[in-house]
């Protein structure tokens, strides 16, 4: 079995560092552990206390009496060792160190205690994460070991990070955008378990559709090149490197020990491991947002529905630049467009409906293009039937209120139909939208899988990171 | 007085287009006009309804009998000449024409109505905002005519726009992000008011700190060169320009007749001009948030402070990256450093505080690298100390409920007071966070204005475009 498959998915768990201080990092991390939907048995280990949280406490792991398959330890880094020793002896085959002040602090004498926590989990035959972590997330088992107290979502994403900030308190921002992920594993020093094992863990995962990773250095290169291959054969994997700067690098180092190489080193690296680089973590989520969830992009060709010029040429703009294309429709796609949306519309591609109410027509127009044979993928800019957009004119229509229930059933079903046509016509839809994935207006298309993002070039991005997979995948499986 | 003076702070408007029935374009505007707080005079005009959602209409503007300051029109093209007429008769010296169907409809019969709009104008003389565009908002009489719900919020923001949706729908995302705008004009195919006028105007406003733009076509370039120059003397100047490729070409022509040229035309026109370039339109909303509030940076050496490692690293990279630089701090600088934060902390900048449940310390460590003299500007990671941090810990602890609220204050208190740390030390701050604007974790800051984005990269573009503003504004001034 893989070494991640029982420490993601424990069915008990010891905690060390948790007390009735709520000020403490292990005692945050263990309220989220009880709070967030977790199963599986918990036992904090305390010196004194009788109870954590309300829970039986035990002195040692060694009075627990009962199998245990994870340790997170949050401790001062001197008793790391000790007590690692101790789960060894106790039988616990996986940790998690959270504790700092290893390779990471620079001196001899934390490279010397990253060597004895090494050794002390060799000898035990045990893997373990970190030291230098914030611990995991997986909404499998409901399990959230992390600092941030919202639990982890579900969805298609996982993601392996040097960063434990980017795998934790990411979370928020992820919600917000109606952005799903399953499983984040934080790395920190990579003692022990590393990047390449989380691509390896990952590519066995059924439930995981797009990898992210954010990387600060490479251990094994080697090893990291043939996982990422592997694992990009059969499903997206995007990384973000900082690193290659000077204060990046500087930054690096005291962060997680990691030497970092110049920009272009990491390019070549990502390149021949058929890893996607994103500037940074948000363009890194947009991608990894479409990637989990539509279907890949069989060609550059795209199509434009918007029921506004701005966003309408934005699009195009940015679509040309990041090299997709907005091609002009022919004149029998035109006169059937024309047929449904009246002559007056410009339908050259961009489709651009200026003011229109009604909004089904936005399906009936995908469906044409998408079955036309003349267009790869497809966006949207401009759905909003919903009551965000009816604020004012509910208080001055009394019987606009009365039907406001109904309406808004029709509306939501309806974005439940377009984002089944994407799926049904294997090319991908992203959407444009000023309102947020929690607004009426496009709540029900984000629940549904299509993408929403807030302007046109992050669109474009998103896109292109589709239409390169492909070609990636193609590559990593031989086929080009 | 200037033209736009009175149109955007009118004491009566006359609403032509609005009617009983909700689905209209034109009864939207005006519910909104209604709703969101405008307390001058409105007329409807309409032929056979007696009343227009519950206010009394008039048959025509003939009939209102008091001075009317503007006029909206959204009536099908063909009734658009007489009313303007009607409207210049009754002495209506001010008109926002939101119908399409004139140049943008590409045939010579659009060019024609388009030209008999400026003779029937010219001959009252008339000033008037579209065709073709949304209409207006103005926090400071507020008013909103346009199809938006939302009330304009208040702010140092303002934007001139040829796409109507980047002035009205983009609200939402707008007040998401806790970004606040006090002036919006549409300006559509600019038969006559045009983006000249609107930089002219801005200038004039004292409450206007930072103008955006977005452009599809610079129809007067000579003129808009001067106004522009003008205007960024006084207060920095943002556009978006999309129209540099074949299909955004195309769109734009489509959109609002513009007549598109390409990319590079555009950078020399707007360097010459003295305009930031931003891609797209949430780059130049990031951008105009912290020019907008924030005082400008005297240089490119920037500290970083944060309590993650990640963020730390992304935001140095993303600054070098960007041109900017994140200097190591003297060894006297870091020793005063090392006795806020104790000796196991990098100070070196970044200065990496780890986890740290002690928030106060970002306020006394800001200040101490903002009076060093080493730095012209600060980012901070890893502000929460709210209740979003202790969502689990209150059901554990219900000690510390009882202490929230106090908590909550004093945090609160605490970010309005690092909030002053830049304006008292006239060096600009940004924060980095993945909690929204609405979150108790940073709420307090940006209600203080400061800007707060969800990524390095974001992060760096906004602090580069405060530096580029600094030496555009010598410039101007012909300071340099």
């Amino acid at each position: 079995m893989h070494p991640l498959q029982e420490l993601m998915n424990p069915s008990s768990i010891a905690v060390f560092g948790a007390s009735n201080n709520p000020l403490k990092m292990g005692t945050i991390q263990l309220a989220n552990i009880l709070e967030c939907g977790y199963r599986g048995e918990v036992y904090p280990i305390h010196r004194s206390e009788e109870t954590v949280m309300g829970i039986p406490a035990y002195r040692s792991i060694l009075e627990v009496g009962k199998p245990v398959d994870m340790a997170q330890l949050v401790l001062p880094t001197d008793a790391v060792p000790g007590i690692l020793e101790e789960c060894g002896r106790a039988g616990v085959k996986h940790a998690i160190v959270i504790s700092g002040g290893f390779k990471e602090a620079q001196g001899t004498e934390g490279e010397r205690r990253e060597k004895d926590l090494k050794e002390i989990a060799a000898r035990y035959g045990m893997r373990f994460l970190g030291p230098n972590c914030v611990g995991i997330m997986n909404s499998l088992c409901s399990l959230n070991t992390t600092t941030i107290a919202e639990p982890p979502m579900g969805g298609g994403i996982a993601l392996a990070s040097q960063s434990g900030a980017y795998t934790a308190m990411i979370n928020p921002y992820l919600r917000s955008q109606g952005v799903k992920m399953c499983q984040t594993i934080s790395v920190g020093n990579e003692a022990d378990i590393d990047l390449v094992d989380c691509l390896e863990y990952f590519r066995l995962q059924e439930e995981v559709r797009a990898v992210g990773m954010y990387v600060e250095t490479v251990r094994r290169p080697r090893e990291f090149v043939a996982a990422a291959r592997k694992t990009a054969a059969e499903k997206p994997v995007v990384a973000v490197y900082v690193g290659g700067t000077e204060a990046g690098a500087r930054s690096s180092l005291s962060h997680t020990g990691a030497v970092a190489g110049p920009d272009e080193l990491y390019n070549g690296l990502f390149r021949q491991a058929g890893i996607i680089r994103a500037a940074d973590m948000d363009e890194m989520i947009d991608m990894l947002w479409i990637l989990s969830l539509q279907p890949l992009c069989p060609g550059p060709r795209m199509a434009v529905i918007t029921n506004s010029g701005g966003p309408g040429s934005s699009l195009a703009y940015h679509l040309e630049k990041a090299g997709l294309s907005v091609p002009l429709f022919s004149s029998s796609l035109r006169e059937k467009l024309d047929g449904i949306t009246g002559p007056l519309t410009y339908t050259g591609n961009p489709i651009d409906l200026t003011f229109e109410t009604n909004v089904f027509i936005f399906k009936d127009l995908l469906e044409m293009v998408f079955t036309s044979g003349e267009v790869d993928g497809a966006f949207i800019y401009g759905i909003f039937g919903a009551p965000d957009f009816m604020v004012n004119l509910n208080k001055r229509f009394p019987e606009l209120r009365a039907m406001e229930k109904d309406w808004g059933e029709v509306y939501h079903r309806f974005l439940a139909e377009l984002a089944e046509v994407p799926r049904r016509s294997r090319k991908p839809l992203a959407v444009m939208s000023f309102f947020g994935a929690q607004s009426d207006s496009i709540r029900a298309l984000v629940e549904n899988g299509v993408p929403v993002y807030p302007s046109a070039a992050r669109c474009a991005r998103a896109m292109r990171a589709l239409l390169r997979y492909l070609d990636i995948r193609r590559r990593m499986r031989g086929e080009a």
